[in-house]
């Protein structure tokens, strides 16, 4: 009944998603402040009328604007539904095993072997430091069909700064993608961006679900040369022609649009991220240093389990990884001050 | 830089979507009326600020209510980002070349060879009768790893009878899948899902685009085994864990719940698709049979491409086909009436 390569998956595990809305939810990364007003105002206004029509296919006036927004130009800017469509569609155009294995952290996104066994694409893990930096000396030295990074790495938090992401393209063959993932590079990184018009091979992948607090619509954007996003456009084109709908090109662009409601949120996750930091450490918690709206970090005489099982017996929920090098950690995604605070409060009280 | 398998793909090409709004746009077989009232109330009264959460990634309620209206079970049905996501993931999870070619008609779809190219699957296309209408008997003789089959057919219209799908269904191995494509279906087709029970290799794949108005919204559905719709799910949490963002699963809820709207306005396009083929047939055109929201059809002295030059020159798009043997029609979407008899004046003139 089932295809050959359908036997090889091995599907993505996504947080918990409770319907019971009394947890204090710190477990998926989800910025726990509202949209911008503007969402609201789009929403409100729509004319559901336009929705018997297909949606504009490449979403044309949202590029322009992410385009304008970070000095591109409008062919260097693709979106799709969820970065993660985007990096599925990424790893279909430019990785294959014939030139060598795909390069990506030992402990990063764990969607990345799940794609590669989407589509047969093998892998290698290069280990990070002992402080779980991730190692740009690692990846240089392996032969490779190409590289994929989150920045700041996921679930630790723990940003590369751009000097070395710059190091690492110098030293990458020009015919190999390097893949930056910047999902939470909003919450202190530097973005890769600019290196875009100095390294045709560099890709940079963003998304609408954690800085734009709208993980609900599914929205995010690859920005790179013009050859690498019109790949990406034939890979859309084979897979299927629509991914944004009409609702969701112009929530994003609401979102965008408004600079001063998406610096204002974003700092007030950072102000927060410091505050927990220091918290957990003075209750004697290691705590990885994090540029992103989520901190890791392991209780002194717990594992990652025990503290994910304990807080979750106090209503808060936050992850933990049953994976070996990261079983003392639990992953706390920065929410508001009070349920930072209450965070607090639960883990003072394990 | 490129993958090898990106090097095999042959995009698909969807139809004109000309921002120019002064044109008749019967090109695209979207619905001329809007979505059910409650598609407006959904979107006016939408709280923006649960757009930071994630959506529910399998779409619970609204899988409930697609099971409840089709008399069957929640672990009957999954729903992706449009029926081209769906079907995407069919082809992924139940086609492969090792079992043989995938079948479906020479005329039809033009997104399922796209598909197979993009997950290099072999294929075959099977002759239509001399009338365009699908023969059974010729697929049944075939050896192949599964079928396809939109029904009705696009871009003929003409429709299968549930005797003819059963009657394949009986003489079709029991551990290959067919796939019934229904976008059309609920403009005077009957639809398989009544034969799913009966047979576990069957799905039947549906949209939102066309019946519900809600091409702008990205949404389609299966429908078939919970064996196979559990394979479908793996997929999916192989390639995006949450397709369907949250304003998307709330519309479509609100869709589907107004029958009264659903049976109003898909009983007015087959009341003017009828009225068209007649007037049509009245001035000399051959008008394929249809049971969809568009009709084939063909001059008596023209052919496709030069009508829909002569109907675009006078503001009505319509869609030709550069196929062997289909240039002698053109494929005429039904509109309103007023759109409908503007497009009749436009053929009269040509």
């Amino acid at each position: 009944m089932y295809s050959e390569r359908f036997t090889k998956l091995t599907p993505y595990v996504p947080g918990e998603q409770p319907q019971d809305r009394s947890y204090i939810k710190l477990n998926t990364n989800e910025n726990p402040y509202a949209p911008a007003p503007g969402v609201a105002e789009v929403l409100q206004a729509y004319d559901a009328e336009t929705l018997r029509r297909y949606p504009d296919p490449n979403a044309e006036a949202l590029c322009h604007l992410i385009a304008d927004t970070h000095g591109l130009k409008r062919e260097q800017v693709m979106v799709g539904n969820g970065s993660d469509e985007i990096l599925s569609f990424v790893f279909f155009a430019f990785f294959d095993s014939a030139r060598g294995p795909l390069l990506f952290p030992e402990h990063t996104y764990s969607f990345y072997p799940v794609y590669c066994d989407y589509y047969n694409i093998a892998y290698k893990k290069v280990p990070l430091n002992e402080d779980y930096s991730i190692n740009i000396d690692g990846y240089v030295r392996e032969k490779s069909c190409g590289l994929i990074i989150p920045n700041p790495n996921a679930p630790t938090g723990i940003l590369l700064s751009l000097d070395s992401v710059t190091s690492l393209m110098e030293r990458w063959p020009e015919d190999r993608v390097v893949v930056v993932d910047e999902a939470y590079v909003d919450f202190g990184g530097e973005s890769a961006v600019s290196l875009i018009d100095r390294f045709p091979n560099l890709l940079v992948v963003r998304t609408f679900s954690k800085s734009y607090s709208l993980a609900g619509s599914r929205l995010g954007w690859a920005m790179g040369h013009a050859d690498l996003i019109q790949a990406l456009y034939a890979v859309k084109d084979s897979f299927n022609s629509y991914p944004v709908d009409t609702v969701t090109q112009k929530v994003g662009m609401a979102a965008m649009a408004d600079r001063a409601w998406f610096d204002q949120t974003r700092g007030r996750v950072m102000v927060e991220r410091e505050r927990v930091s220091k918290a957990l450490t003075a209750l004697g918690w290691r705590v990885l240093p994090s540029a992103a709206n989520f901190v890791f970090a392991g209780a002194p005489a717990l594992d990652g389990k025990a503290v994910y099982e304990g807080l979750k017996a106090k209503g808060v929920l936050v992850r933990f990884f049953n994976k070996e090098g990261l079983t003392p950690f639990v992953r706390i995604t920065i929410g508001t001050a009070e349920e930072n605070t209450a965070l607090l409060e639960a883990v003072a009280s394990l």
